[in-house]
């Protein structure tokens, strides 16, 4: 029996960090299939985008040199060519004081360097009167501008947007390397747990309400999900039970059974899964501090405090964490706290990270948290709040009135 | 013809509210398949959550009354009746004096108000030593505290997170009526646009990049796409293509086209669908100005700047919110502002609305939004930003080292 000592929130990341790997799996998808997975093989450009110089605007492709000095009281005059059609090469060559019309969008004629804006010249008669100059490059979009052949477009482990796909279709490619979805195993513990869709429920008895909140965050971040049903608090039947789940997945997530007292066995099923086995057991943090994190080779287990809105904050927190290092995702910081000012002075014991569940209102221009008050068991507390409000560990609590940066939940 | 003046985008915003409804098909779907779809119908509790009493530690379920004066120094004394099992009812009865054991979430024994925790008791010979003492309902859930019988739990309009099904678990409801799924269609024109999947490119030619970009986005926003293909720069078969997608389709995108110059017909083509037609027709925003938005008998049409970058931004805005309101979610104001530092001056006309395209990075505790300088014909200048920064119309730019709003992009 390993002996644990209760890490704090900034030591359960590192360790994260440290102890999962990425799963590792790949498959090629067509791109448009591709949203919201992660790149396994970097993107490199195999030609230019655009593949020709391009106007920005609708006017005329013409020399620079030939509109200097032009204005509206003096202007300049150019012989036009014609035009360039959109989506056909440009045939007409620009000439010393010439000029040819050019769509947005359409090929420089060989021979230009600019384009004037049609709102910024006159057609008389076969003559363009120019009102203003340009300068070399104006309202061109030149070769290569937007992807350059040779550069690595995107890397290995980008979670690809919308814009990513739009710049993977812009050179022509139609599939991806991706790791492959990631698959999550679900399994719910306790006596008094019975399915979401019993009607009637006998005294003593609860509903499963950590299946639904838990998978439905794991589908939102682009995962698959087993559900392995609910055990009874029994040795012998959890722990087959979980070894059969753990056996099909990539990820196993244990609701219930990690508090003190006669379910102190989970540790032990975890451990029984495969070493090195649990690497947290109990954070300095609130809601949530009976959280188990184990890795068994190489596939992590969460073990998520039984409490509903405990089990939904440990699973935003370290469960995001987790998951996004095992699909392969290349962690990028990012902002995602926003700020308000909080209604309310909330105090909290220092070494401990504290997360306030939280509604946003607007008034006179600033955004304000009012607290919602209520145990974590509480799983409405999670439907009336907007985010959650952190506290960090070396913080001894928050004033009213104090910006606070909040965890908003879409 | 109408005549259209430019709008602001907060112009845009109240006229997206004013001509765009819900599109109000429901269909009744089961919980588990009903993530990020929104509630038709309000849902009222039927019974309590929990059902009964339940404690929310391991401890002691006794009398608060009989540990008052309790302490280390002069520890109180009650006799030890037994034990409530999880899932069973609570059979013992609590009498004066007396004391039952309560695992985590185990139901109260009637004639019990309060929990003493375990670790602050000790059982000796069947009689429990208290070191503390408890008020009433300490440590304890009452029935009906997280959902009280015939309250409303959620509003019709809600958008379904996990916490939303959880709650809905927590009920024993199994379906809910939601407002079905919409369907956006997607038609590119242009006589220089080919399909993505094009290997060679002829000269003048460019592939479908908006596509990929604009639809993956409503997919993001959980919506079915359905692809138009190209037209050809010709009235006829943009009208005829444009009818025959509006018709399947609750809301129609049209990419390129709505420039001012030989593609003009955008506009007649949109009118052609049906009343009241087209409602905006340029805005004072950069970039995006040639936006087109219209509602064609209770359909919105979208007609996107074909600038790769326009057409992405103009979407995320106002795309947004027509499909957020057509889609039947009631509108809850939200903030999605992230606060950064600018590293440059940038200057703004006053009367138009820019937004800035940003890199955001930390330094010394400190986000900073470094501005990615770039056309907006360009998608890398999207794949490299991660959000934009807004300059409402009425500021005349920003100064380096201001603080700004950040719309940040996942």
């Amino acid at each position: 029996m390993k002996f644990f000592k209760v890490k704090t929130v900034e030591e359960t990341f590192s360790l994260i960090d440290e102890m999962v790997g990425k799963s590792g799996q790949t498959e090629i998808r067509p791109i448009e299939e591709a949203l919201h997975f992660v790149l396994a093989k970097s993107v490199t450009a195999a030609e230019n985008v655009p593949a020709f110089d391009r106007s920005t605007v609708d006017g005329y492709a013409v020399r620079a040199n030939d509109t200097y000095g032009s204005s509206e009281s003096m202007p300049g005059f150019l012989t036009l060519r014609g035009e360039v059609r959109m989506g056909e090469a440009a045939a007409l060559t620009v000439g010393f004081g010439e000029a040819v019309y050019v769509p947005t969008g359409g090929m420089m004629p060989p021979g230009s360097d600019s384009v004037i804006m049609i709102e910024h010249c006159e057609e008389v008669a076969g003559i363009l009167n120019t009102y203003r100059q340009v300068a070399p490059a104006e309202n061109v979009i030149k070769a290569g501008e937007d992807i350059r052949e040779g550069e690595m477009l995107l890397e290995a482990g980008t979670w690809l947007r919308p814009q990513e796909l739009g710049a993977l279709a812009a050179l022509g490619i139609t599939e991806v390397e991706i790791y492959r979805k990631l698959k999550v195993g679900y399994l719910s513990s306790g006596d008094e747990i019975v399915p979401y869709q019993t009607q009637s429920l006998k005294a003593g008895q609860v509903r499963d309400i950590n299946y639904l909140a838990i998978t439905g965050t794991a589908r939102e971040w682009h995962m698959d999900v087993m559900y392995g049903g609910i055990v009874r608090d029994d040795f012998e039947a959890f722990s087959k039970k979980a070894k059969e789940l753990y056996d099909k997945v990539d990820c196993l997530i244990l609701s219930g059974g990690s508090s003190v007292g006669a379910k102190d066995y989970t540790t032990e099923v975890i451990e029984s899964l495969g070493a090195p086995g649990v690497f947290v057991h109990g954070i300095a943090i609130k809601p949530g501090k009976p959280t188990i994190l184990a890795v068994a080779d190489g596939k992590p287990i969460i073990g998520l405090p039984g409490h509903p809105a405990s089990a939904m904050i440990i699973f935003r927190l370290f469960g995001e964490r987790i998951l996004k290092k095992l699909s392969g995702e290349r962690l990028v910081k990012r902002p995602e706290r926003i700020f308000a000012r909080i209604t309310k002075n909330i105090p909290s014991a220092p070494g401990r990270s504290d997360y306030i569940r939280v509604k946003l209102f607007e008034q006179d221009g600033e955004w304000w948290a009012e607290p919602i008050i209520g145990k974590s068991g509480l799983i409405t507390t999670l439907v009336k709040s907007d985010g959650l409000v952190e506290i960090v560990s070396k913080k001894e609590g928050i004033l009213q009135g104090e910006y606070v940066p909040v965890i908003a939940s879409r």
